[in-house]
C-alpha cells in the first residue's frame, strides 16, 4: 500500500486524532459532588477572587490552542478550515507526544485578521498558550503582533519561529563544523513569507550582519516594487549594500543559502559561485531547492532540508513542544527573542561534539532529551516578562 | 475535611479535570510521517473536496464545545469565563465519562451577544456540536437561536433543554403514580428565566393545557410591565385566563408546581391550597423552593428536587450526554422538539413499573442504561433536518 492511501487508511481508523479525557473518576455520587456541583462551586469562587489562581484549578496551566484559518496550509494552500483539521489535529497530538502539553485544534471559520483577533482574544481564558498555525502571510504578522499586545499568555506563530529556531539551531552547529564566523558570513534566505522573514530576524538577532533576503523578484531591496509592510520593514536591516538583482546574483560569494521557497530554483552553478564550504538548508516541501547529492557535488559543505530521508533534517518538532512546556511551566507571558536564541542555543548543544559532523547538525526528532533541554532553556531565559 | 474544602483540594490535585491524548502512536518516523507530514495531506485533500467527510477524518464526529461566558454560573451569577472554568471542565468530564462524547471548554472572553454569536461561529469548524452553558437570560435566547440560524450542526443550551428534558421525564412518571391526566392538570412554574420558560415551553409542546409561569412580579400575564422579549412570547401562550396575582393566588387549585426560582418561597399553606396529590418541582439549589418533607405532609404526593440526597433529583446528566451522543451518532443537525420530547419519554421509560412510586420517578445518574436508551431515542427521531 502507498503511503498516502496508508495514512488516509489510518486517519478514517482514528476518527480524530485526539481525544478529551477526563482526569478524575466519576464513579459515585460523592465523586460527581466534588467534581461538579456543588464542590466546583469552591474553585469558582478562588478563581473569582484570584484570577491567576486558574494555573492551580483549571487546565489553564498546560493547554494550548492550535489555532489556523487553514489559509496556507502544508504544500496546500488555501484550504479552508475544515480541510486544514487534520494538520491542526496532528501538531495537538505531537504537542502532547512530544512535550505533555495538552493541546486543542482551534479551526476558524474566517479569514478576516479582525475577526481572527477577536476570536482568539474571546476564547483566550481555557488556554495558556496560543500556537498559530498555517496562516498567510502578510495577515499572520500582524495577528501574532496584536495578539501578543492583547494577551498575557504566549502567542508564537510556529510556522515562523518554530522554523526560525530549528534553521539557526542548525547553523549555529554548521559553522562549526565549517569554522566559519557569523559576523563575517554572508547570508542569503530565499522566501520572503513568514518562515523566511522570520528565520532573517532571528539570524540577525543571533549576531550575522550580511544578510540578503531574496523573493520570486530576486533580491528585495529599499527600490523592490509591491513589498508588503513586513517585507518593507526588513530592507531597513538586510542587504545593507543595496544591491540588486537575481537569487543567482545573491548567491554569488555567499556562505550560507536557506531557502523556504520552490522546488529545484537552485542550481550547482548557483552553488558553485558561493563561498568555500557553504551551508546550504534547502527547505521547500516535499521538493528541496536543490537536492544534498547535487549541492554537496557542486561544493556544499553541509546541507539540511526539510525530509526525514536525507540527514539533517530541519524539523519544528525538536522546538515548539519543549518551548510551550518551558513558557508554561515559567508561566511566560511572552516568548522573547531571547528564549528563542536560548532554545536554539540548547537544540545546538544536544549534538555531542563526538558525533557533530556535516552529516549531523540537529538532534534527532525522538531524541528524549530534546523537550526537556529546550524547556528548560526557555524556563531560564524567561525573566522579561 | 468539609466536602468544600475536599473539592477545592481535588482540584488543586487534578489540575485541570480534562486532557488531550493522542490516539494514535508516534514512536517512529514513520509514524511521525503517516500522523502528520507528509501523510496528513492525504485526508486534508479528500476533505477540501469533499467538506462531509471530515466526520469521518477528525474529531467533528465526536466533539462538542462546552461554550460559556461565565454570566450565570451555577448559584454563582456572573463570575466571569476564568471563574467558569471548572465547571465547564466538570461538564467535558461529564460528557465523557457518561456519553463517551470528547468535549473542550470554551469561556469566552466577551459577555456582548453579537461577539458570542461571531465566535462560536468562528471556531464551530472543529466541532460536531455546541453546548451553551451558563449564559443569563435573555441573551442566551437570542444566542441559541441565531447560532441554530448559522450553523449546521446542533446547538443545545442546557440549562433550558436539558432541565426541560428531564422535569418532563419526571413529570410523565408523576402522572402514572398520582393517576392526573396531562389535559387536565393546572401546572405553574416559577422562575421567568431561561430554564423556566424552557420547561414551560417543553411541557406545553408534551401537551399540557393550562399553565401560569410566575416570577418576582407575581403571575406573567399580558399586562405585566418589564418583560423581556421571551417572556413577553410566553404570554401568548401561558395564562389563557389572564390571570393575576401572587406565586400564592397562582398556586390555589395548581395540580403541579415546578420551581427554578429561589430558596424557601413556598410555604405549606401554599401547597395546602394546591388539588388533591399534587407534584411538586422544587430545583432551586442548594436550598429548595420548599424542603420535600414539608411539602409532602401539607399534601404533596411526589416531590422532586435538584439535590442528590433526597429522592428524585432532577439531574441533567442523565439527559444531555445521550442527547449529544444520540444527535452526533444520526449526524442531526439540529435538536429538535420531537427530539427532546424522545429523550424524555425514554428517560421516563427507564423506571421500571415495579419500581415507579412517588419516591421513585427519576432512573439514577449512574444507571448505566440511560446513555443508551436517551441516545437511541434521539438518534431515531432526527428525521427533519
Amino acid at each position: 500500500m502507498a503511503a498516502s492511501e496508508k495514512a488516509l487508511m489510518l486517519h478514517e481508523q482514528w476518527n480524530g486524532k485526539i481525544s478529551t479525557e477526563s482526569k478524575c473518576e466519576i464513579k459515585t455520587r460523592e465523586d460527581l459532588a466534588l467534581a461538579y456541583t456543588p464542590g466546583v462551586a469552591e474553585p469558582c469562587k478562588v478563581i473569582a477572587k484570584e484570577p491567576d489562581s486558574a494555573y492551580k484549578y483549571t487546565i489553564k496551566s498546560n493547554t494550548v490552542a492550535v489555532v489556523s484559518d487553514g489559509s496556507a496550509v502544508l504544500g496546500l494552500g488555501n484550504i479552508g478550515p475544515l480541510a486544514a483539521m487534520p494538520v491542526m489535529e496532528g501538531k495537538a497530538v505531537l504537542f502532547k507526544e512530544f512535550g505533555g502539553v495538552n493541546a486543542f485544534p482551534i479551526c476558524l471559520d474566517t479569514q478576516d485578521t479582525e475577526e481572527i483577533i477577536k476570536t482568539v482574544v474571546n476564547i483566550a481564558p481555557a488556554f495558556g498558550g496560543i500556537n498559530l498555525e498555517d496562516i498567510s502571510a502578510p495577515r499572520c504578522f500582524e495577528i501574532e503582533t496584536r495578539l501578543k499586545e492583547l494577551l498575557d499568555i504566549p502567542v508564537f506563530h510556529d510556522d515562523q519561529h518554530g522554523t526560525a529556531i530549528v534553521v539557526l539551531a542548525g547553523i549555529i552547529n554548521s559553522l562549526k563544523v565549517t569554522g566559519k564566523n557569523k559576523e563575517d558570513c554572508r547570508v542569503v534566505v530565499n522566501g520572503a513569507g513568514s518562515a523566511g522573514i522570520a528565520i532573517s530576524k532571528l539570524l540577525l538577532t543571533y549576531g550575522f550582519k550580511h544578510l540578503m533576503l531574496c523573493d520570486k523578484c530576486g533580491i528585495i531591496s529599499k527600490n523592490t516594487e509591491g513589498l508588503n509592510y513586513m517585507q518593507k520593514s526588513m530592507t531597513e536591516v538586510t542587504n545593507l549594500e543595496g544591491k540588486q538583482g537575481s537569487l543567482a546574483d545573491a548567491m554569488k560569494g555567499a556562505d550560507i543559502f536557506v531557502g523556504v521557497s520552490a522546488p529545484g530554483i537552485v542550481t550547482a552553478d548557483m552553488v558553485k559561485s558561493m563561498n568555500k564550504d557553504a551551508i546550504i538548508f534547502a527547505m521547500a516541501n516535499p521538493v528541496p531547492e536543490i537536492m544534498p547529492d547535487v549541492a554537496k557535488e557542486a561544493g556544499a559543505k553541509v546541507v539540511g532540508t526539510g525530509r526525514s530521508d536525507f540527514p539533517n533534517q530541519v524539523n519544528n518538532v525538536v522546538a515548539f513542544p519543549g518551548i510551550f512546556k518551558g513558557a508554561l511551566e515559567g508561566r511566560a507571558k511572552q516568548i522573547t527573542e531571547k528564549m528563542k536564541l536560548a532554545a536554539a542555543e540548547a537544540i545546538a548543544g544536544l549534538v555531542d561534539k563526538d558525533r557533530l559532523s556535516e552529516e549531523f547538525i540537529l538532534p534527532e526528532a525522538f531524541d528524549k532529551r530534546v523537550v526537556e533541554a529546550v524547556s528548560n532553556a526557555v524556563r531560564e531565559n524567561i525573566g522579561n516578562n
